[in-house]
């Protein structure tokens, strides 16, 4: 079923309930809407998950770098939102996505491959896309 | 397959490796490990997460009452460890777990419950258990 965007007046009463946190921003789970892969964890401001409901394209905020983060604007490897979901606190969303290709910047599906094995930090999966594939050569 | 914990040296290396925040904390994302469902963010501090990784029972650290918040320790609603993965960044952990009953305060099975929808913010589930029946009554 393609994602159906709230109208505007929707949106902002939705997002006043929100419960962003003292730097403006909400946890975000990035999740893959059919196999349930989690495949990262970011952050938003009010204008990112705006633009992400307005849109269906998700965008993020990135903290490093101070502004919005349109995930896929450089790598191509973009999340189309299935559904959005606040949890009970409303301090954190879950996104329900369609990630194309990867969501990790190193490569692979998704960013959590550091398993905490008994032999130590494990990782589990390998880049499947080689970084200067996603972001170029420097 | 039963839960393995590493030992004392290896999980303190392991501690070592994770970025906590300027708080002394880390984002804890809890999904079940067999059906996918995402059932709860959290944060955890060193503490918490050794804590976690030596008895293979979830301890997050609570920000609101400032401690050590062992899940399930007043509701039984524990969650019982199958394995802990770091993100890229090492600063969010994806915890596969085992929930006994529900994990949402609640007592809805997972805290991501409101859905935002083209009508507004949409409760998608129903609680399966009583407040009354996991916290006593007041």
């Amino acid at each position: 079923m393609p994602y159906t965007p709230p109208d505007q007046a929707v949106r902002t009463a939705m997002i006043d309930r929100v419960k962003f946190n003292e730097d403006g921003l909400i946890t975000a789970i990035a999740q893959q809407h059919d196999s349930g892969e989690i495949l990262m964890l970011a952050w938003m401001n009010a204008e990112a998950l705006d633009e992400t409901l307005r849109t269906g394209r998700v965008c993020y905020y990135s903290r490093s770098r101070h502004g919005l983060w349109r995930k896929g604007e450089t790598s191509g490897q973009v999340q189309m939102l299935v559904d959005a979901r606040l949890d009970c606190d409303r301090d954190a969303i879950l996104l329900l996505v369609d990630q194309k290709g990867v969501a990790c910047h190193t490569g692979r599906r998704s960013c959590f491959y550091n398993a905490l094995r008994p032999e130590g930090i494990v990782e589990i999966t390998r880049p499947e896309v080689a970084v200067e594939t996603l972001y170029g050569k420097a």
